[in-house]
């Protein structure tokens, strides 16, 4: 007997505890080539966020009554799988469960030898870094000297941003939501941060980029874009990753103003970019950043929540920024 | 004695004729390398507008009681410079004038065998001819089978995007306004044409694109920019190449709603670019587009407005949507 998190209704705005329930499965023998996984590290992302909804996107959406998945670490229970042995510990997408069946060929084992916790291989190690990795790279076409500005610093996929643009020879600078996680940028390396709470946007970044910004890594949208926008340089390059402060909204949000003339007139690139499109450059990405994460240049930074029963309330607080770095749920930890 | 147009006044908003004023040249003689030049073609175009404004652009500024200049071809009476003889035509940045001094290091001789009207160097074999090219092929990454849309389709850049994009074998949709203009699509081998006057914009584009857009080329912004970004399709490319619909506004206009969501979802790439960037590939454009124009591939569409007098006038029908093609103004015309 498991116990699993399914899609109670569709969100309406910001999802509620009500949204999900929780229901049980029992143990279905395994058929060749499948094992029996117990989660122990979930991954909750925004981007669950546009699964909960019935709208076509990149992927299909969630359905009502049945189980919510994320990406997550498990460990082997039972193997029919001639590849993976009982202890192994494997990434897949999971769902919000205490124990699954999965193909074995769609679990991916863990290195052996690690210096780091298993979950960052959902983090810093994981698709999150590769995220920061292929914006920063393949669309933001990094350079040392860039003078690169990322929103939602401390966030999952900004702490990696900025250690990799510091990594790479750029300037950063970071926004976040309070002194606390300004705080953390500074610990991560960035140059600067700028606490958007408590300044006005558009005049904190006229100080900290008084030459323009030439990269802009966007988790957020919204006002903060609009005010990036305007501070870009010429031949600007804006990456489009995420859209946090949007993700709940119920009508077509304000767009930023001047958009199109001033895209023409600094001749600035806007690119959208989701990371499985990308995957092929995983193992290049993890070779290197084991690299940097043994030479201390990369460290993962991690806001743990514990207990499966709290998997609902931890994706619920991603949109109440209260995650510094990538948000983990341990399933089994009391 | 030559007469001259001058900026007598900063617009604000849409430009009156008030902004401009008739004034007088003294006949200067000539130094060594510098030739006086009769302009016979002015092109008058939307970018003007930005320079009639005292901002932060890709070019100065006109400053108020100076000549207002453009692109023009003109005719050498008079000669101090080796290189260049009298009647020889000759295509630079001209001011609104019946005769002016240039250093013909700043001048570009017309080609001597021809099949076109000289006015066609300002067009389709032009700088206008080349932004149509390079927002296709650089940016837009034009390919065999592209379902292209362009704004302002039977405008001056549009004319030749339109003509170009089935040269290089995709399908292409223009809008315009009016059924007149709507007719000169036709005749220039559009696939379709949508009167935005006429129509819902949005309902035109989901007929004519049921499986939507994978290269926009835009020339218009507003709320044709809103209503064609949601109808793109993924990994869709946006040129920006003007934003008319704005050019005129005295504060920052409403931005395209949804932006910021929809560029991640759908993976879309907007890029602005401006022609004086890519100038090196003016002759490559040329060499092609003059066999273009000798298979009859590739047509020249113009509006021709008479007299010297006539250049204010011919500049603010621009933003009335005045003009089919490149608006031209004959300057010796009676």
């Amino acid at each position: 007997m498991a116990r699993v998190f399914v899609l109670s209704k569709r969100p309406e705005g910001l999802p509620t505890l009500d949204d999900f329930a929780e229901a049980t499965w029992a143990d279905e023998p395994l058929h060749d080539g499948e094992v029996r996984v117990e989660p122990l590290f979930v991954s909750v992302d925004p981007y669950l966020r546009g699964r909960m909804s019935d709208a076509r996107s990149y992927v299909a959406p969630f359905e009502v009554g049945q189980a919510i998945t994320s990406s997550a670490i498990g460990r082997v229970l039972e193997t029919s799988a001639p590849g993976l042995r009982i202890g192994d510990l494997v990434r897949g997408e999971s769902p919000w469960a205490t124990s699954y069946v999965a193909n074995a060929a769609n679990l991916w084992r863990l290195p052996e030898t690690s210096d780091v916790r298993p979950s960052a291989y959902l983090g810093v190690l994981g698709m999150t870094g590769l995220t920061a990795y292929v914006g920063l790279t393949l669309f933001g076409g990094i350079q040392p000297g860039d003078e690169v500005l990322v929103t939602a610093g401390a966030g999952a996929v900004g702490s990696v941003v900025g250690q990799l643009a510091r990594i790479f020879g750029a300037r950063v600078v970071g926004s976040a939501g309070g002194a606390h996680k300004v705080g953390q940028l500074a610990q991560l390396g960035f140059n600067a941060g700028i606490d958007y709470h408590a300044v006005d946007f558009s005049e904190a970044l006229a100080s900290s980029f008084p030459a323009g910004i030439s990269l802009f890594f966007d988790n957020v949208g919204g006002r903060q874009f609009e005010a990036a926008l305007h501070r870009m340089k010429d031949f600007g390059r804006i990456v489009s990753c995420g859209a946090i402060s949007h993700y709940n909204d119920t009508e077509l949000p304000p767009g930023p103003r001047g958009l199109e003339g001033i895209v023409v007139r600094r001749r600035l690139k806007i690119q959208g970019f989701i990371v499985s499109d990308h995957l092929s450059l995983y193992s290049e990405y993890l070779r290197k950043a084991m690299t940097w994460v043994r030479e201390g240049q990369l460290v993962s930074l991690e806001t743990t929540s514990r207990g499966f029963e709290s998997l609902p309330q931890a994706f619920l607080s991603l949109f109440r920024g209260g995650n510094v770095g990538k948000m983990v749920v341990e399933v089994g930890a009391p």
